[in-house]
Parts: C-alpha cells; sequence; structure tokens
C-alpha cells in the first residue's frame, strides 16, 4: 500500500513502457496478477455489464485512463488515475502537484459530511410559514428517527439522519416552502439513499402540515458536505528558467485569482482547469461528475455572482497558499464504483481511500491542475507548451505514423505553422508510409507512436513544465 | 442518412440483443461493415491512442456506450450516441424525446456562433479606461486583420474574427480592463486557435495601449456562442395511466422550474437532470464536457443567483412549452474528435453534423431528460423507476447471476426492502451459483445477464416511463 518509503518510485514513470509502468505501479501499490492482467487488458469492460448499467447499450466509450503523480495530501503519497480525454491535463497536474509535494504537499479537511434531501410544501400561506416551522422543527426528533428507521444499517455504520432544516420561500411566485433533511451517507454518494428518505417523510410532513407536498429528492448543490484542501508553494519552484526567484510568477497568480473574481467570462475558464483534475478522477472511480460539476459551479456564485473555485495569495514569506472549498458527492461503494471492474482497480490505486479522502484526493488534483495552468498563462502562455502536443495529433491526424508524428509535429512548430493544411502537407512531402485518417479505425494499429516526447518537460521537469489546456 | 422514411426502424430497439441492435442502426445509420465491425467490438481503443492523447497512460477506463432513440430536431430524426455510467438516463431520455416527437419535434436554432478570446490589460489608471477604450475601438479593423492572419484558412471556410469589444473593470481591487476578440470558429471548439489569435493580439495590445499584459486565453463562458432548443409536449401523453388528462401532470412541471428559479438547491439538482442529456453526447463525440458544464453553468447565474437552465410552461391550448438556451462550445474537428475511433463512429451514428447542429442535439436530449426527470418528480417520485434499477445492480454486487439477478431484485422491490444486505440475504438464500463480488473483475463473464427489464416500461411506453435519476 502507499506510503513514504515509496515516494519516488514512480518518478520517470512518463519514460516507461505500457508494461514497465504497470510493473512500477504493482509495486507502489501492492497491486496482484488479476489487476495487472485487467488493467493490461484492452476491454476490461464486457458488453454483458454495459448491458447491465445503461439501457441500448450497442459498446462503449473508452476514454484514455493515465496517472497523476506526486499528490502528497494530509501526509499520504498517491498515484491517481485519470480517465480524460484532453492531452497535458495529466502532465501538467502531476508536476504541479510535484511542486506542491516538495513545498510540503496539501493538506485537506472535511468541512462537513452530509448530503441534504428537499421535501417542498406547497398550498401555504405566506403567513403561515412561521406556524409550519413552529410545527416542523417540534417534531424534528420524530422526523429524523422516521428518516433512520429507512435505513437501519446506515445508522449502525454511524451514518443517518442528522438534522432537519425549514426553509420558507414567501417571495416566490407561489409561496412555498422546503424542508432540508441532512443525512451522513458514509461511504455512499447517497442519492438512492436520501431520495428514499425523503419519499418516506413526505406523507409524515403532509400529515402534520397540511401542505400539498411537491418534489422530494436529493440536492446536488450539496453544501453540507463540504471539503477544503490548501496547499502552499516555494516561490522559486515557480521561477522562469534563468528568470526571476519566482516571486513575480507567484505575485501574477494571485492577480489572476482576483481576475476570475472579478470577470464571470474569466471565472468559468479559471475553474474549468479546476475541473480538469476533479472529474478524471470522478470517472475513473466510477463516480457522478454531473452532480458534482453542478453542486460545485453553484457553490461559485454562492457570493451572488460566479467567481473563482480556488483563492491564491501570498503569505508573509512571499510564499504561495492556494485553497479550494467546495461541495463534494463521491462514493466508494453503490452505483458503478462497486460494479465497473476498472473503478475497483481505480481504488486499489490510491490504496482504498474513503469517501471523504477521495473527496479531498479530488480537490487536490483539481487544485494541482488550476495551478498548472495559471503558471502557464503568467509565463510563457497556455499555448507554448500546448502547440505542441496540438502538433502532434495533427501529424496523427494528418496520416503520420511512428517517428513521422514527431518530425511532421517538430517542423510545424519550429515554423511557427500549426495547422492542420501544413500537417498534411508535411506528411506528403515526407511521402511517408501514412494512412488516410479519414476514417479513425484507419488510426495506428501495427506501429506503436512514440509517446508525447514534450512529456520530458512536462511531467518530470519542474523548470519547463508549464503546460495546461484550460 | 436519417431520415424521415425510416423514422420507427429503431422502436423496440431496447429488446434487441446487441448484434440486432447493431444490424438495426447499420440500416437507420447507412453504417458500413467496418463501422459495425469497429462498434461489435470491446476494445475499441488501442493502448497506442490512448499513450498518444494523454500522458502516464496505463489503459482505458470504459464508458457504457448506448443509444437515446426518438430524437426528432428541426424535421430530422437522429438516434444519439450517449457514453455515460448512469442507470435510467437513456431510457428515461429516449421516452421524453417520444413524447416530444409525438407533440412536433423539438425546434433549434443557433443564437450566436462565436467563441471569445479574452487579453487582460494591467497597471491601468481607473481614469484612463476610456482613452484605453477609443485608442481599441479605433484599432479594431486593423486588429481583427491581424487576428484573421493568424488562420487565413478560416477566412476561407467563412469563419473568423468578428468583432472586438473592450471591458473595463475600474472597480476591481486592482482596476483593469479585458479585451474580448469574438471569433467563428466553424467546425472546430476553437480552443487552440483562440488561444493562439489571443498571443498574437497581445504585443499589437499592448504597444497601443502601455498596458501590461495578463492572461490571454479564450473565455469557457461562451456567451456568444449561444443556442436554443425549444419544444411542446401534448399534456395527455404526460398523464399517469388512468389518471386525468395530464393538465395537471404539466401544470406541477411548471410549478418545478418555480421551484428551480427560487433556490439554488434546487436548481443545481434541476441542471444536473439537463446536463444528464447533454454530457454523454459530449463525451461520444470526443468534446470537452468540463468546458461545457462550466460555461453553461455560469450562464445559469447570469441573472445573479443560480437559477434553472430550462423555462417549462404552458401556452393557451395547455400544451406543455420547454425551452433552453445555453452556451456550447462543441467541435467535429480538432481534438480527440477526429482521433478516437469511437467518436468518429458516433458522428457516423448521427449523420455527420455540424457542430452547430451538434450543440441543438445535445441541448434537445438536455431537455428531454430533464422532462423525464419532472415528470417522474411530480407524480410517482424518482424512486419508483429508480429502485427497480437500483435493485438489480445491488443483486449483481451481492454476486447474482443471469436470471437470479431479476429474480432477487424483483423479490426485494415487492417487499420494500431493497439494500446491500437484502440482496446479499437473498443470493445466499437462493443459492444460486454466485461469485463473490468483491474484486470487480469477478463479475459476470460467462453468463449474459438479461437487460434491464424495467426497460420495457421505460423505453417504450409513455405511460409508464418516468425513471429517471437527477
Amino acid at each position: 500500500m502507499n506510503n513514504n518509503s515509496k515516494t519516488n518510485s514512480l518518478s520517470g514513470f512518463y519514460k516507461l513502457n505500457r508494461a514497465d509502468r504497470l510493473e512500477r505501479l504493482r509495486h507502489f501499490c501492492g497491486l496482484d496478477d488479476s489487476s495487472i492482467k485487467l488493467l493490461s487488458s484492452d476491454s476490461p469492460l464486457k458488453f454483458e455489464l454495459s448491458n447491465l448499467f445503461v439501457e441500448n447499450a450497442i459498446g462503449q466509450f473508452s476514454l484514455p485512463l493515465g496517472l497523476v503523480t506526486n499528490v502528497h495530501l494530509n501526509s499520504k503519497e498517491y498515484c491517481v488515475p485519470f480517465a480524460v480525454e484532453e492531452s497535458s491535463v495529466i502532465a501538467a497536474s502531476s508536476n504541479a502537484a510535484k511542486w506542491i509535494k516538495a513545498s510540503g504537499g496539501f493538506s485537506g479537511m472535511v468541512a462537513g459530511n452530509e448530503m441534504i434531501g428537499q421535501i417542498q410544501l406547497l398550498d401555504l400561506v405566506a403567513g403561515s410559514m412561521e406556524d409550519v416551522r413552529q410545527i416542523i422543527l417540534n417534531e424534528k426528533t420524530r422526523l429524523l428517527k422516521i428518516a433512520n428507521d429507512v435505513h437501519p444499517r446506515l445508522t449502525q455504520r454511524g451514518g443517518g439522519a442528522r438534522d432537519i432544516v425549514f426553509r420558507p420561500f414567501p417571495n416566490a411566485a407561489t409561496p412555498f416552502a422546503v424542508v432540508h433533511v441532512h443525512i451522513d451517507t458514509c461511504e455512499a454518494m447517497g442519492a438512492n439513499l436520501v431520495n428514499t428518505v425523503c419519499e418516506e417523510l413526505a406523507p409524515h410532513i403532509q400529515a402534520l402540515t397540511g401542505a400539498r407536498i411537491g418534489l422530494k429528492i436529493l440536492s446536488n448543490y450539496a453544501t453540507e458536505r463540504l471539503f477544503k484542501v490548501q496547499c502552499k508553494v516555494d516561490p522559486k519552484l515557480l521561477a522562469e528558467r534563468g528568470q526571476d526567484n519566482g516571486a513575480e510568477v507567484a505575485a501574477k497568480i494571485c492577480e489572476a485569482t482576483d481576475f476570475a473574481n472579478s470577470d464571470p467570462h474569466r471565472a468559468a475558464t479559471h475553474n474549468k482547469g479546476v475541473m480538469n483534475g476533479v472529474d478524471p478522477v470522478l470517472i475513473a472511480t466510477g463516480n457522478d461528475w454531473r452532480a458534482n460539476e453542478a453542486g460545485i459551479h453553484a457553490y461559485a456564485c454562492k457570493q451572488g455572482s460566479y467567481g473563482s473555485l480556488s483563492a491564491w495569495q501570498m503569505d508573509e514569506d512571499g510564499w504561495l497558499i492556494g485553497e479550494i472549498e467546495a461541495p463534494m458527492q463521491i462514493g466508494t461503494v453503490g452505483g458503478i464504483t462497486r460494479l465497473h471492474p476498472m473503478a475497483q482497480k481505480s481504488l486499489d490505486i490510491l490504496g482504498r481511500p474513503s469517501s471523504n479522502e477521495l473527496a479531498q484526493i479530488a480537490l487536490s488534483t483539481g487544485l494541482a491542475s488550476n495551478l498548472a495552468a495559471l503558471r502557464a498563462l503568467v509565463t510563457t502562455g497556455i499555448q507554448a507548451g500546448h502547440m505542441k502536443l496540438h502538433a502532434k495529433n495533427l501529424a496523427l491526424s494528418a496520416g503520420a505514423l511512428g517517428h513521422h508524428i514527431e518530425e511532421v509535429a517538430s517542423e510545424m512548430v519550429r515554423n511557427n505553422k500549426v495547422s492542420q493544411t501544413e500537417a498534411e502537407r508535411l506528411v506528403k512531402t515526407l511521402n511517408c508510409s501514412c494512412l488516410s485518417a479519414e476514417n479513425g479505425e484507419d488510426l495506428p494499429s501495427t506501429e506503436t507512436p512514440k509517446p508525447h516526447s514534450a512529456q520530458k518537460n512536462i511531467a518530470n521537469d519542474g523548470d519547463d513544465g508549464h503546460i495546461q489546456s484550460q
């Protein structure tokens, strides 16, 4: 299992071929042979399972699965599985995580542990709101008992319904009220559990208040299930090669937070950079990314205008301090987390974290992804690194294979002419053994293209690793 | 290719086995043999490609790929590939799309067609903002020419930079301004393209204004790339079996919109239901869901508080009118869209839509998903249908196989005791040939479990199809 003595055993991971990567991972995470076999498979999800998970299944859509390294959170070392389609996200996050690790790592905490269920009460006269509130609050103990009787095992596990809150909306077009029930769902994301409790409570609340019951369902704006992750960064690690001591870079990163907090047009992009480091962990562990995207973005406008999810500021020593607080709805059991074989392997790779731990891991990689993007933006710009990767994709798309991919890409970057047209022209000029890329399935299957050589810069070298695409 | 004469050829799709589903699809979409072969494969993404797409690749994470049927948009019939892990989303969306199709279908339009690039100007004195604005606007033509010279091919294709806008932030902690450049990126999502233009324009703007340049990058809050989709629904189709004429159901769906617009705790969940129908299309076509989630949720709080993405109201005839307007950043070329073999197949299945068409398709399925969820919530509740699917997952997780999955699930639902404990107890009682589900890879591989029998109700029967999980 993960421990600090193995901290460095994934260094240079990007240079390895697949088999060697998996071998390193086996030692790092203590995986067994069957796990390695599954991870090595190019068909890890049987159609039978797809067909059970969803309706009208015809097959599967595979996202690349890669590893973000160097994630040091609460004195524990993780390598974090990322299921994502976008180039440079994994390299950039690994790189920023390395700066943070070298500066002391992430520290995370649980600021709230409960899902919210909503039961809507309609046909209330605005004036009676206070009476209804009293009725509900007087019966709180009984209502909580009813809620807990729905899932006796949950209480045994230390979870259960914790609180009942009354929220009046007297000024709505048609006045209504909402009863919130707060439930600690333990290791489950809790959607089914919370929904069942809401439906169970509804007739009791109706009987108590005489209200007509409207919707009864969980809220994905999980403001009672809050997590906070912080980190600090030695500015020297952020310095551009041969330039200052990093103080200017750090100051500009703080300035970028102000920009995001002043302008929703910037905030959305800023936060997209955060979510680049959150969603891939959710998907890789079988969690529901739509639920978390909704809750997290709603939280970004809790102040009344849409702002930054993260905050970057300087401490008195000139170190960069990063912080993110967000609602997370994550499970390590239930849904497809338990049923999808690769979700299980992702949890193995992470050392079988609790749901609270997993939420903090995802916010840590979110913060790392955000930092990498900001550093790129305030130094050489986002395109310097990204164009190299983009050029490779264009080369591949134009039909280049094997070492020609690198050749065509480098030529385009050197000439500052990175386009599909140019890639096609170069492929023709090279007269290489290319395939038409018109049909995706004709893409490389016989030759193995080299991995992005840009990775050397990104994943392992703090000086050049400022690639990120937001 | 898709046309109306084949409108019904996917009816009963859910009943078919995989081979028959693919055969139907071949005829519906005009797919060739190699496409069917790829779709039939359980390893459609070669490791070599994963390794090119992302860094530190070790393998792939597969999401189930299913089809949402009955999507009738702008007089064209689509079946829509959904890459998603959550049960009932595909069935529910198909079902709601069917009500909408029977009521005349979706109508969609492009309300804006341009991405936004941002160039930040710092170290401006608040008083000089107006001068700087004048300088920028006086040079607009020249700046647009510089922008268009970056991508001459884009202009040839009918795209290009269209406008320059100056946005002052005199009241920020440190006053700054932002120059927006609006670019029609045609079939590309446009991130690389817009970023390159911003970086190219920056030194010119610096020279003109003397400002210090801050960030220069696209905005994912794509308020100039807006799409609108509308539909109407005959309320009779929404009626509960043997109950009213659907007028009450329709009225309650409108009431649910008011709830979402009054309470962010409801709005996040409401919008999550929309995104359940949007993201799966983005993933299946190789598009960036984080970019769209960020832009769409930011748009949900454009009024200053986080509200509903969709609006449901009644017209004078008592029909339910649904509408959604949102920014979409979608490409049909570039990124992995062109390189991922399954993304290519998804575009084939959709009949090779333009990016504008694809944006409207995704918003249509988003609206359908939203409607299905709301109808369930205002009638029998979200759990009635969902519990059946949940029970099957629990049965599978407890080790049930083949027909035992259905037996165990039905027993739990009948007794209103749906839990992991109960599933395990029943599996033991049945003494069925079960496997330990502790390790995901031990899940069914030899026996083929039946598809959800609940699908009959969901996907093909308007009366019972109120399953949706939000």
